[in-house]
C-alpha cells in the first residue's frame, strides 16, 4: 500500500534574509514526497532533465521513494525556478522560470503504480491531475493542490477535476479566490459542495484549518503554526504540510470507505502536517529532511499538544 | 474583590464593510469593563465631558461597573475618534481624534479602589499608569496595555513602568516594535526581562500567544482566534480580549502569589480573551454586549475546545 505523489521534481534557486542558495533540490513533489515518506512508502510521477544529479536521486531512493515513475529525458533541463524573500520572509518575488521539460509534462503511470489506493495530486494543469486519477484502477483517497493560476484562467476544467476529489489542499488566498467569498467559513462552505469532502485551508505562520462537510454547517478544526526561534527558509513548507498530511493518512491505511474519513485521525493528520511545514524551514530547501528522524517529528506533535491544550 | 480599569471612555465614529455608526460609545475602558464585568466585579477610572449620555451610564451601571473613578468635565466634551476599515477589515484609516477631556486625564483613585487586588492599565501615557499604581494599597496583579508611540517617543517611562507589571498584554507589531526582534519567541524572551513574568501577544484574527517566563526559555501557548461566519465591526475585539483575559483570572481570584501565576489558569483566560473578542466583532461596537450572556460566553469556549483538540 503506497502514495502516489504527482508533481514537479525541481531546482530552485532562493535568497532569504539567511543567505543564498543558486542551486538546490527542490519542487513540489519532492517536497511532498520526502515529507511523507516518513509515515507510508512513496511512489513518484515526475519529470526532469539530463542534468539531474544522480546525488538527488540518491537522497530520494535513500528513503525507499519508488522512482519509476520519475521520467528521464536526457536532452532536456529541469525545471528550474529562482526567487528572492523579503525581510520578514512573508513575501517572496520570483526572478527566475525555466519550465524545461516541466512544459511538456504529460503524467504516464507505471503498471506497478496504478493499483495503489492513495494519490495525491500536486500543482499542475487540472486535466493532467484528472487523467492521472483515471489511470487509477483502486484509488480510495484522491486529493490535491492547485493555485491562482488555474483558478482564475482553468476553471472548468478545475471544477470537473474536484468532483473527483476526496480532499483539497490550498491556502487561505487560493480558497478565497475559488469560493469568491471573504470569509473562510463561508468559503470553506462553498468549496465543500463542488466535490470534496475534506478541505484544507493552509494559513503559512497562521497554521491551517481543516473543514469537513457535514449534514448541516461543515465541521472544523483551527490548528495553529509552530512557533518557530528562526524561519531560515520558507521554500517547500507548504509542499512539506501536504506530504505530512496525506502520508499520515496514507500510513494509517485511512480510506474514505463510502466517504467517510475519520475526524480524530483528520485533526491528527493536520498537526502531522504543521509539523513537517515547521521542521521544513529550519533549513535551506530540502536540507531538514536530510537530517530529520521520526523520533523528532513525534517529539513536535507532543510539543503541539502541550502548547495548545487547555 | 474586584478589578480596576483605568482608560479611554469615548465615542467613535465607525465604517465598516457592512455600516456606518456616526458616533456611538467606545473606548479601550468601555470594552474592557464590559467584556470583564461577565467575570468580575469592576470599577473603572476615566474622564468624560459633559455631553457623556446618561443612557451610557446606564449601560455601564447595569452591569454593575463602579463608576465613582469616572470624573465628569461638564464644561468639556469626551474623547471622539473616527475610522473607517478597508474591505476585509484588516486596515483602518482614522478620520478623526479630538482628544477633548482626555488631554487632561491624570487619572486619581477613589478611597474605595484603593485597596483592590487586581489592576488593569488600558493604553495611557506611562507615567500616569504608574502614577495609578502607586495609589493603590494591596495590588496582588498588575497589567496592561501599551501602543507604538510610548513605545517610540517615551521609552524610558514606558521601561520603568513595565518593571512593576506581572503581565502585559499588547499585538504582534507592538512587540516586535519594543523588542527590537522580529522572530516573536526571541521577541517574547526579551520582553519578558523587561519586567511582566506573562506576556500576551495579540494576532488580530489568529488569535493570541502566551508566554510566561521560566527558569530556561519562556514556555508558550498558542490560541487560534475563534472563525466568525462574519465580522461586522473589529472596533474594540483587542480590548474585549483584555477585558475577558484580566476579568477570568480577576474572577478566579488568580494572584501572583509570589510570582506564581498558575499556567492552566492562564491558559483558560487567553481563551476567554479570544472568545470576548470574537463577540465583540458579531455588531457595531458594544453593541453585542448589551444581550450577550454568560451562558453564550461559555458555549463558545466549549466550541474553542472542540475546534482546537486533537
Amino acid at each position: 500500500m503506497a502514495l502516489i505523489v504527482v508533481g514537479s521534481v525541481a531546482y530552485d534557486g532562493v535568497e532569504t534574509p539567511h543567505g543564498k542558495v543558486d542551486r538546490m533540490l527542490g519542487g513540489a513533489a519532492t517536497y511532498i514526497a520526502l515529507a511523507a515518506a516518513y509515515f507510508t512508502p512513496v511512489k513518484i510521477v515526475a519529470v526532469v532533465g539530463g542534468d539531474f544529479a544522480q546525488e538527488d536521486i540518491h537522497l530520494l531512493a535513500s528513503r525507499s521513494i519508488d522512482l519509476t515513475g520519475m521520467e528521464h529525458v536526457p536532452e532536456g533541463k529541469t525545471f528550474f525556478w529562482a526567487g528572492v524573500y523579503s525581510a520578514d520572509m512573508n513575501d517572496r518575488t520570483t526572478l527566475r522560470t525555466d519550465l524545461n521539460v516541466f512544459a511538456g509534462f504529460n503524467p504516464k503511470l507505471p503498471e506497478s503504480y496504478r493499483g495503489e489506493p492513495h494519490l495525491f495530486l500536486g500543482n499542475i494543469q487540472p486535466d493532467l491531475q484528472r487523467g492521472v486519477r483515471q489511470q487509477m484502477t483502486g484509488v480510495q483517497l484522491t486529493g490535491g493542490d492547485t493555485m491562482n493560476y488555474w483558478i482564475n484562467d482553468f476553471r472548468p476544467a478545475l471544477l470537473e477535476t474536484l468532483r473527483q476529489w476526496d480532499f483539497l489542499l490550498i491556502n487561505d488566498s487560493e480558497a478565497r479566490l475559488l469560493s469568491g467569498e471573504q470569509n473562510l467559513r463561508r468559503a470553506a462552505a462553498r468549496i465543500l459542495e463542488m466535490g470534496p469532502h475534506t478541505l484544507v485551508v493552509k494559513r503559512g505562520e497562521y497554521g491551517a484549518i481543516l473543514f469537513r462537510r457535514t449534514a448541516g454547517e461543515p465541521r472544523h478544526f483551527i490548528a495553529p503554526g509552530y512557533l518557530l526561534q528562526q524561519v531560515f527558509d520558507p521554500t517547500g513548507a507548504g509542499d512539506s504540510f501536504a506530504g505530512g498530511f496525506i502520508g499520515y493518512l496514507a500510513g494509517r491505511g485511512v480510506a474514505p470507505a463510502g466517504g467517510h474519513l475519520d475526524f480524530a485521525e483528520l485533526r491528527r493528520a493536520v498537526i502531522y502536517g504543521s509539523v513537517m511545514g515547521s521542521f521544513c524551514c529550519e533549513q535551506f530547501g530540502v536540507d531538514r529532511f536530510r537530517t530529520l528522524t521520526r523520533e523528532e517529528i513525534d517529539a513536535r506533535y507532543r510539543e503541539f499538544q502541550n502548547c495548545t491544550e487547555f
